[in-house]
């Protein structure tokens, strides 16, 4: 990595002219419309931030207006379910790419309900299971940890957008049922889908994502209260995860051409882990077919290749 | 990465311990019995090699006895097909994860004849019929690229596997006759296959291999002779399909625990990349249920752990 | 067919020879054990019936035993359904051989929701949508359609079975979800799983079983009653689907064997239709690895052969 | 079956009506272009032939003009193999359906090179294995049998097409090398794809299928020389499969509206088997989008339901 180069950067003014060169673009992609709670955003948003591991904060655009995470949500709860679970959790999902698209039914079949990763939805179905298995207040102790992470007690789930996915759960729930199936599901599958949903319709923005994952960045640690979040090992893992399953089926052309670990979720958010440096977050709500916000990965390609961030 | 460390060890020595230790380790896996020339090999063999992009080389146990080097090759083959074909190249071949065994040919025919990377059969196969219909002597061409690479004329094509190969490839034919019903393969079939056993059966050590592989930790610059080899964008990306595809149905578990970009042989050899430090090249021909060496992956674990490789 | 040689039989001691036969021979298989209900069963029972279209009936064995008839009731559910729906049925269920285990999820994934025929468990289920959707008490509608056709007010469903069903039926769950979610499920998804347990938890015993089906033999009038159950159409149409489809993953080799429209439970019953004469039940609880009752395969395999019956 | 029905109709007649009502049908459907030599024909034929029991020959349209059998010639390489390798053949290949597309290579590596039935093409390939390591002179063995059955020297194989077929193989030599990795191929892929590329092009008119197939309407005997042809249980045999899986992926569907054995190729001819009546024979070169014939198959329902002939 080229350090001088990032640190000869005045980082805000480079952060607004992508903001600014991104909002220029022809209009393309679709707002994710599956529930009417999320096809209402404003799709001409455009935000992003830089938490660094030194504690610095850099913004631009609409980087403090709230959007739903959806499943950025994934990589919340995925660290809780390592700290809770231990190394027995990979014996209930696996940590390899799936090579098909994020919600299939069919691969979870032939591997007898063993989610491939925790980043695709029958993995991350199975993670709500642990917490609501570990904790007796799942989504509450959810809500607290990301509070916790980001600074901030504002933090809330929407409920419209919670109330709209359990109506329109049907495909989650097929695969929460085929996983009880095969025994891979504990808890009662209406509670886990529940903690699901629940998590999916987190609200926060840009800056608050960026600095609430600033840990990953940094083997285990959060910068700014020098807390322990996960172990040094446990955040390389969680980045090697987001490296190959992290971008749905897009997932190695990113890092092909990106070259980061990171996640995406429906609502137009994108986080990418730049290890040793810090987290960037994009957010535009207009997604591309592979459900990934189409001006987040252009605004993220191009600060991965002008500060030359690509891990390999 | 811990620069610090990696200076402060003295390596020679370290990886004469792995490969000590290695070798007291209770004997696992099978060595690859498809072709009765791989299955002649002696089992016990373990060799260990590390060049860094400082030009420096070190070796430990059988690092310079000659191997199959089987998968590994297909980095060689990527590698003359990127610099001949250009972008172009991914049109016919994809950069994703492939989510099933390193031989199937269902995601083949779902997928229309397009191989999802190159670096599972399918994929390597179409990187064949390129330089077949690149070059007017494939083969002749590949060995020179090798021996260049690895500043050594003795390397040769083992002509025993290669007959086996060939007298065995029938599933290899399979997916190339599929590949061509797509009009995704333009060379002759036979032409193609024979390149691509020819590749399969090139015999190289783990010193040589590890030599010929350093401009992929070095922005695609030969660290010896200062050549450039293929551009710093290809060499991240070609260490990007590596680090999500490189260890067949094993790779998001070895980016899990090891975080590097590598490739496996059922020769029994490994290569990984340490973008900015160099190539490690483990051998040992036992090999796990994924195909990929027991002890060549212990050495690797080793080495990345204890140095903190990770690039996560 | 030769009704000559059926003419000269002195049936009942025939069949009672077959049952005989068939407890003579080797212990084979096992009794489902998904439920405990079903596990309790003696399996060395043995019941053989045969209802022809002049209305007599000949039983042979434990032939009025009642035994839990599982996806026997689906020929009852799909004769309701096609009454009620008429030909816009078949655009939510096709009648095309499975090819892959009854209960696949994959192939109903892949077709958009829609199941391949009704007597694979997400076509009963989807049939169960339709009824629930037809009647204000498709329970109470079902039995009485049973009832009515078997000439019988004691015929009822296993509330054990039912029970246990329900506790066991994740997959049948994920299945209905999974359909839902494609929009080809109208009623609530429990309601619907609710109709298609008790459904399966009906007990009848082989007479019963063989009256209240001959109709089917019969262009869809009850021979004794002279009640038109369904147009002569769709008795033909209900007897394809029954070549193609009645016997799991083992209906094609039924067909060549046997030659007759069929449908087994894993009750450990066996209907057989032989259209113009009659129709066979047999039971016997111990299955094979296709989910059919080995003994029963046995004496419909016998009878078949002895009297010519093949419609092939 | 309405033998008085049957026996009332003035037959030729009614045939030729039924061509008549075809040719006034709006057009519908594609010639099969996928080589040169089929697309060539004259789409406008219509030809109806029907071949009874006791020796009557009945034409209509052009039923003396000959066209490329095409899979048609599965039925004579079925026979001929169940007659040469007895029933030994059903370890090499199945009898079930195939619930995926007529070529489908998926299925194929999922059960480990075993076809589901010899009707579909990987089954058709190793029905022809069979004949080539049978045969000295394969072809010269199939052509002759087809003469005699036809009671027609005249008869020949299409060298055009043959030709054609063989340069357009590729996805059939993908299905017979997977065949042959899994040691389901026994001779030279070269020389069975031969033998069956050969067998597709053979060429013959509607008057000919329909009486050279009379025997599977008469127990194994051709009613005009007497000579048994195959067993009885063979002829029901192969129409229990015919009626599952001849007609590509919509049997089941014929099964439903027709309900007869019956086979069709993508030359635009339909066979239809009705057991101790006759055989029937219709062409037509468009295809609707299973690849069967869509004049052929309206007159063949015609047929069916006006004589009542459901084996249902």
């Amino acid at each position: 990595m080229d350090w001088t180069v990032k640190q000869r950067f005045d980082i805000e003014p480079f952060l607004k002219q992508l903001v600014s060169e991104a909002r220029a673009l022809p209009v393309s992609g679709k707002v994710a419309d599956y529930i009417p709670a999320l096809a209402r955003v404003n799709p001409e948003q455009v935000g992003l931030a830089l938490a660094t591991v030194d504690g610095k904060l850099y913004c631009a655009g609409n980087a403090t207006v709230g959007f739903s995470i959806q499943s950025l949500s994934k990589i919340f709860g995925l660290v809780m379910a390592m700290n809770r679970a231990g190394d027995s959790l990979w014996q209930r999902v696996h940590m390899e790419p799936s090579g098909l698209p994020f919600n299939s039914i069919v691969q979870l079949d032939y591997e007898h309900g063993i989610p491939r990763n925790p980043f695709i939805n029958a993995g991350a179905i199975l993670i709500a299971d642990v917490l609501v298995s570990h904790y007796s207040a799942s989504r509450q102790a959810l809500i607290s940890f990301i509070r916790q992470l980001a600074g901030c007690e504002q933090i809330f789930a929407d409920d419209d957008v919670f109330q709209s996915e359990r109506q329109h759960g049907s495909r989650n729930a097929a695969m929460a049922y085929l996983m009880k199936s095969f025994g891979n599901i504990e808890a009662d599958v209406e509670k886990v889908l529940a903690h699901y949903f629940y998590q999916c319709s987190v609200n926060m923005s840009c800056k608050q994502l960026a600095s609430s994952l600033t840990f990953l960045a940094n083997r285990g640690v959060q910068p700014l209260t020098e807390k322990v979040v996960c172990s040094r090992r446990d955040a390389h893992r969680v980045n090697a995860i987001l490296s190959t399953s992290g971008m749905y089926d897009q997932s190695g052309e990113f890092a092909f051409t990106v070259g980061l670990p990171a996640k995406s979720g429906v609502g137009g958010g994108i986080v990418a882990i730049v290890p040793g440096y810090g987290v960037i977050c994009a957010w535009s709500p207009r997604l591309n077919n592979f459900g990934n916000s189409c001006l987040g990965m252009h605004m993220i390609t191009g600060i991965a290749e002008q500060l030359g961030l690509s891990v390999y």
